[in-house]
């Protein structure tokens, strides 16, 4: 397996786009050195995007939550969430009513800047729900799962309307040895139970890519595919997804992926990224 | 579609396996009238056995259940569920240790008539948790489903033993209207998060129908499969798992399928059970 | 279950995407008067375009089979097919070497306009196979299944190299009454022994949808999704797709979906088209 | 990974279950040595039974082709195939007219001995189907894929009789480098197409295993679990299965699993055999 420098790799795009979670930072906080990633393409007019799965703040709270990190070349547009998709849906599909929710109160705030009314499961009456005109998951967190899970199922049993996941994880790291259930997980138990088909925005499915694209174009980046790069540290998500795109790919070694099963993991899933690096960190 | 008299039906059998939700009770009670099936079976020498996924309660417990209802034909020893055969496993495979839980108190005593000790998941100390020599799923309640899921989650991936799942259902009838969500879909979802195989129960799954037959047969019943008929309410389980294990099969329309797409569902599935009754109750 | 006069519904949008079977045609041949439509569409400046997981021949020929048929108004340019897809993706990420494909000769030829070399899998030597850089499954016919979806196996076994579908679907109409297995059938068994990721293009993905969008606006069309609406026969393929890219949706009833079980699918699935019409042809 | 001696293991117990590819014989023949294991197994009055997914052959043609292959000690009696159980359906479930089948004549010649009349898929006419009562999956050789599996689907989706499946394998091994399709795979995919629900004999569904359990206690075998072994060189097939219906299980190293990643395999699939061997030669 032969390994990039990242610094190698950068400098022949004009766009990157970083996922998050295993290449920006980890359980412990910011991978050690990645600040200067993004002034070295400050510098050298390369612009980049993160792309992340998370729903559950706003791009403005991720943001805030870069710059706590000592992060400040990642603003507000600097994120593409897949709760951005989300809202995006909302705004075309659900012009009026109440729109429920699973996640923080917090998550939901970004959903009621288009002037839906919004109410948590937790507070949904199943008698008097007909206003409700769709189900969003969000966040892991907020509600009572055993509780508000099943009134989500009696929710859509009673009532034909959709329900829409912003985060397709499964799970998500806690500590060095400990994960947690992802309201990924939770929405698909949940489509599985009631039969239906709900509609899922995130990695690797195309539409956060071509949402990114767009908004960085709309920003005067480049429309051409082959002058932009994706990193992450995921085969499934961030290079399938990158790969289908028609984008090129580095894979990182600071997340999901370990140096030792890189060559396994590649060859036994088939998907195969333009680069491998040892992380998307730039020394100057 | 044809239906026939189930009474015309249950004489050419010599034991007579019954689903118990959807066939002998649902969401209200006893289906009415269902008593007098069972003192026909007896005065006509006909063996019975309920075979049923709950494994939230002992046989015992059952039985006593079905007797606070005015049936007393039904004894612990007409009860064949799922959590029996957890317990023969672990029986057989797990020889001592703890066994950690998730489900009520209740439901946990029955593994322990093994002289297994027994912890709930809600009480696992994952610093602690060499002595786990298995995780068993029995029911739904007794637990936090966020924090105990969780870590159930991490007790799997710290530690390599069998996950055991005694209910395969994914929900079930709580009042007319509404459902709730069985500890099989909770299972499906755990196992989906952490890429293991758990070990399932129940129908339809040959295993309980075996088990079922050779309990039978060591009372002294038929150990000719042809003159075995399996009753249930439900295609994918009831007449699914007896067709395949050989039994004739019959369908009721008093839980699950509905009269109307009774003839739909069975083309659609494919699962074409041996006659159509309207119920199993017999009127004297 | 109300149904809207298509005609009501065209006006109110600056650009339709068509799905092709079920909606222009279906086993007979053309739905009688739907040639009408296009007259009416472009006689109100009403664009319109067809997007087809039809991958077995190029634009170019799905045009001159419409013009067969007699209609003209669909000419090349008007068509938006999965295959054009994967035809952008060879050009992005794979610049050179030999592509092996499933298909008949004529579906090859699309891709050869890119300068990649393209081999039959029915000619492709395992044991001089180094060459191959992708593997495209185009159509069911051109090839014999036992022989070639076997050396498609052994190919992936031997080499990491992307696998591309071009159309997920399962299976195609054939007569009034049967129906035959469709490529993307075939892909998906391949895809389950190898246990690799492979890449697919067609409806639901949204990956044709943002294709046939852009083509739209770069041939002067709206760039407002609430002016384009989406016409399909299918809830899983045409209207959940539509709604997930935020257009508005009309189901018409001369495909897949039957009239007397529409209400039954829509509630069941929770797949809700915006309208319902009995088809999309339009008396004038 | 701790191995242990597999003749060290064997005298532990009164009955041994062996699967067939990878225990006793892999694409080059018979495991050197595995003929001095029977001898070892009938000198110290250990009995035995081979188990395998394989219905393309009757247990005497199986047998025959031990024979061949220089082993006298596995006579036609101690073989459980997954033939043996879709025969044993038919007898209680199909009691008279045609049964179609996908395999060789061979194949399809052990069904005949219920007195069933056969007819390969080749040669159904589907205008005068209504005799055929079952389809069989046997072997993915004897008919045309392409033109026969069309047929399939079109018989299933016209007649609503029951489809059998008797080798869930996906894959064969063929030679050292190459692996072919198997009938199960094909099976899955019509069964996708169908969206039937087909009835499944095999490893690792506890059927065969009861159906071995049964026929050697028949013959005068223990009725003790606690004393019966299955050696497998599958974790997801033998030792799932041998597990979940009560056995110790030993896993072999000499087909499927190999010695470097078989650690890696059991903490990732969560499935523990009792032992770990190299092989199951017992060197005398």
């Amino acid at each position: 397996m032969e390994l990039t420098d990242f610094k190698m790799v950068a400098r022949k795009y004009e766009t990157i786009f970083f996922d998050a979670f295993g290449v920006l930072k980890n359980h412990k906080g910011l991978i050690p050195g990645i600040g200067n990633t993004f002034q070295y393409l400050n510098q050298h007019g390369i612009d980049f995007y993160v792309l992340t799965n998370d729903a559950s703040r706003s791009p403005a709270e991720l943001a805030a939550s870069y710059e706590d990190l000592g992060i400040y070349d990642i603003t507000e547009e600097k994120i593409i969430s897949s709760g951005m998709l989300a809202r995006e849906y909302l705004k075309l599909k659900v012009k009026s009513g109440t729109v429920a929710y699973l996640g923080t109160r917090q998550s939901a705030h970004y959903i009621e800047t288009l002037g839906l009314k919004t109410v948590s499961i937790a507070n949904v009456d199943l008698e008097n729900a007909s206003d409700i005109q769709a189900l969003v998951f969000l966040d892991d967190e907020g509600f009572d799962w055993r509780e508000d899970l099943n009134r989500c199922i009696n929710l859509l049993r009673q009532q034909n309307i959709p329900a829409i996941v912003c985060n397709t994880d499964y799970s998500y790291p806690e500590s060095r040895k400990e994960v947690a259930i992802a309201i990924g997980a939770l929405a698909h138990m949940v489509e599985d139970i009631v039969g239906k088909k709900f509609i899922k925005f995130g990695k690797p499915d195309a539409q956060i890519f071509i949402f990114a694209y767009e908004h960085a174009a709309k920003r005067g980046g480049t429309t051409d595919k082959d002058k932009i790069l994706m990193v992450g540290d995921t085969l499934v998500m961030d290079i399938l997804g990158g790969n289908k795109f028609g984008l090129d790919t580095a894979l990182v070694l600071t997340g999901n992926t370990l140096t030792k099963n890189t060559e396994m993991r590649i060859n036994s899933l088939g998907i195969i990224p333009t680069f491998v690096c040892e992380s998307a960190v730039i020394d100057q």
